[in-house]
């Protein structure tokens, strides 16, 4: 056995431990009752620390070394460099500092769910003030590994290759014109007249719509399912995706967009090649581009008049409300996509949501680089929110600085991710559209071309080639924000 | 830290890693879509590998030889006890004869689900040889290893401290007085006019019926749940029970009594003593003991017309068919204690249940000793069939010796657990009526005082004392099957 061949084995022996892992965690959110989580935590982190374990095994090192002398073909090599981008991760810092890590977050994030509803900055900012220090220790030993800046280092976990030197660019451009854009959408949309739909609105039918929705979308129920959990996600295996929502009955539409969304995320899963199964190689490419999936098919999909039209009459029906015009296709398609800067990024539409991100990454880029403090947040925070939305937030920190669990545990880095998915749906649609005419597809209720091609370009090109490699032979060009602008212009001004 | 507390921990390690599989493994009967299942098979096999090393790890030799000189309070002797026992169990045969067992096993169970319904006994003969030959090497190591004979050693693994010679003589003592008992009562019973009920039962109905009835057994909601299973089952863990059943919309009973079955199960879990969780003495003493709470829950309890006449308005109420004669509480009653000689072991009523399993010990005893091959047993099953209970299975190999999975992987030496768990639960049952009124506790809707006795008495102690110390602690004698005659007597003849 040669040692790629050894890497693939250990590599996939790692995979099938972490499969278990996938089903208990998703277990634990959507199955397990209360009495059940000291032991469930107890036997997710045993496996922890036997994944690390298995990740960080000394054998490693040599099998890298050796195997990057053989003969490999193109895919062994990209899938090379996967497990070794893996083992480099894992491997780069101290135990003492991810268990420090550990504890430090999971405090400051049990403390965090009191104090954000107590509004209570001052004992917040101490904890995370720990959490602060031992992110810029992680990134300082991740920036000495990569030559990579400190940031730059933490972003590298989520989204691989990409740059503050990109990010600012790229977030200075939609500055430029996002604060415009917003206003002139909310002056248009001033002349609409929006009902909002009335509940309640019955579980087991919205359970039924969602279940519409995916079938509609190509969900793949003989390889998952989906269920119910505090925190909607999605989960479990490529070959048993385990996606979970939250039904609102004052809301229909809380959790059918959330549905639409996880089932962008569900079919890139479904869709990564089984040639590559369970290996790094084999896994999706970045969070961002995990993003790109839900959200084109949250936004650029399914918040199109066009897609509200299949959706509308299957709606109604399922309520028994074929006369209620809030549930009319005209007045679901304005009420989903009403603009209105405010407080909470879970809860904002596309066209504000990158303001939020912006924010967020412009203050975390600085404290991990040390040229602000956790106590300078809540200024930066209401003077960003006041410039990017016009939204006052002095005081206020349980709707501010407070809302996220982001920063809790210490994922720095992770937001930009949100934003970039984002763009990076909005350029492939645009690509989608100069092959097809994806309105008229919408129209005749015939997905599966526009299905074909992300299978195509993205799912299937699971992480053999880099974040951008895949954009440039999907799109023909790297990431350009100038589809999203088109996107939003089109849609809100158009 | 002492070599007895290096132990506890490494069998507390390994005991979070079955909590992953116990998981997994419900998850796979009984929420799993069909396509996840190759690759949640390959990671349970993963697992299964890595708990096997777990349990013959080359150091625990030297730290149980240590261990056994350390100063230990008898529940730490008991401990290492278990501890012992499950690491020579594991280390006791070769990995080669381990992995050509599971092949032969999995091969022949396989092909046995279609070999029974085709009634094929020829190609599953052959298959079936191989498992038997495989067994008895491992009968024949067992042995050596235990100074026990080759059947014991494997009764053992289900049943320690049970031997050919005990069954024997309770056996043959059964077969004294069992066939003349039948008669008896299938004379009585023609009497009776029993009443079948009609379907069909709502599928919600009888889920709602069914979370009744827990409730009423004291199944604790916040450390288990129910869900549907083809082959319904008790897993889980001790904090988070996970029982299944499966609803006939034709008949209500069958799941009705299933799940009080699993329900008497499910309370010897979820009651088993915190102190001692996650390690070998913390967990059910035996399979006879464990089946022992299911059939008192199922058989000396729910079979009671007291208990009947708790059950019978709920389950009026919620069909929603309080006129209906067939769900008065005799009708059901009667309806419950039928006894009726048959082909199929599982759907057997509780009279004619010891014949099945008397049949099969005794074939499987001779089968493993090499008295007997497995060419010999359609005509042994016809044989003990007819002279047992007047039933001739002669070229019915379906609803003959093809009927159980048991054999198909090798599983010799389980089948007297079900008999022996109805003769402890009539034991138990006969010393719990010394302390209390039985009848008047459930017509009182009072067992909590029965469920105290079983808690102090079997559930508390775990694996803490021998099957024997248990049972005579308990009841002041060792197993005595006259109390499951009298039982039987007095419900069917009194």
């Amino acid at each position: 056995m040669s040692c790629y061949q050894q890497l693939e084995k250990h590599f996939k022996k790692l995979s099938r431990f972490n499969h278990l892992g996938a089903i208990c965690g998703w277990d634990q959110a959507s199955m397990m009752p209360e009495g059940g989580n000291d032991a469930r935590s107890a036997a997710l982190a045993e496996l922890a620390v036997f994944t690390h374990q298995l990740l960080t095994a000394p054998e490693l090192e040599q099998q890298f070394s050796e195997a990057e002398k053989e003969a490999l073909t193109l895919d062994q090599q990209a899938s090379l460099r996967e497990m070794k981008n893996r083992w480099q991760q894992a491997t780069a810092l101290p135990e003492s500092l991810v268990e420090a890590q550990s504890k430090a977050g999971s405090t400051c994030e049990h403390a965090w769910r009191t104090q954000r509803t107590e509004n209570n900055w001052d004992d917040f900012k101490a904890n995370l003030e720990k959490v602060v220090e031992l992110s810029r220790q992680e990134a300082q030993i991740r920036a000495e590994a990569t030559g990579l800046s400190r940031y730059n280092a933490l972003v590298d976990l989520y989204e691989p290759g990409m740059t503050t030197e990109q990010l600012d660019v790229i977030f200075d451009d939609v500055k430029s014109w996002l604060p415009e854009l917003i206003q002139k959408i909310q002056a248009k949309q001033q002349q609409e007249h929006v009902i909002t739909p009335q509940g309640p609105f019955a579980v087991d039918q919205q359970k039924a719509l969602s279940i519409e929705m995916m079938k509609l979308l190509g969900f793949d129920f003989n390889h998952g399912r989906i269920d119910v959990s505090v925190h909607p996600f999605c989960g479990g295996v490529p070959t048993d995706v385990r996606m979970t929502t939250r039904y609102d009955e004052a809301d229909f539409t809380s959790a059918l967009m959330g549905v639409i969304h996880e089932t962008g995320h569900a079919r890139y899963e479904q869709g990564l090649p089984k040639a590559w199964a369970e290996l790094p190689v084999g896994e999706a490419r970045s969070m961002g581009i995990h993003e790109s999936q839900s959200l084109l098919f949250e936004m650029q999909l399914s918040r199109s008049p066009e897609f509200i039209n299949l959706l509308a009459p299957t709606a109604q029906a399922l309520f028994e409300r074929h006369d209620d015009p809030a549930l009319s296709a005209e007045n679901i398609t304005q009420y989903n996509t009403r603009v209105k800067p405010d407080f909470i990024r879970v809860d904002a539409d596309e066209v504000t949501y990158p303001a939020h991100i912006i924010l967020r990454y412009e203050i975390e880029r600085d404290l991990i680089e040390g040229k602000i403090e956790v106590a300078d947040i809540p200024t930066l925070w209401n003077e960003k929110m006041t410039q990017y939305l016009g939204v006052n937030t002095e005081g206020n920190y349980t709707n501010g600085c407070m809302q996220d669990i982001h920063w809790t545990d210490g994922s720095f880095g992770y937001f930009p991710s949100y934003t970039l998915g984002a763009m990076y749906a909005a350029q492939f649609m645009a690509s989608i559209r100069k092959e097809m005419d994806v309105e008229q597809l919408i129209q005749d209720n015939n997905l599966t071309p526009i299905f074909d091609w992300l299978e195509t370009n993205i799912w299937s090109k699971a992480s053999t080639l880099t974040t951008d490699e895949l954009v440039i032979q999907a799109t023909g060009e790297p990431l350009n924000p100038r589809y999203f602008k088109a996107h939003l212009e089109a849609r809100y001004l158009g």
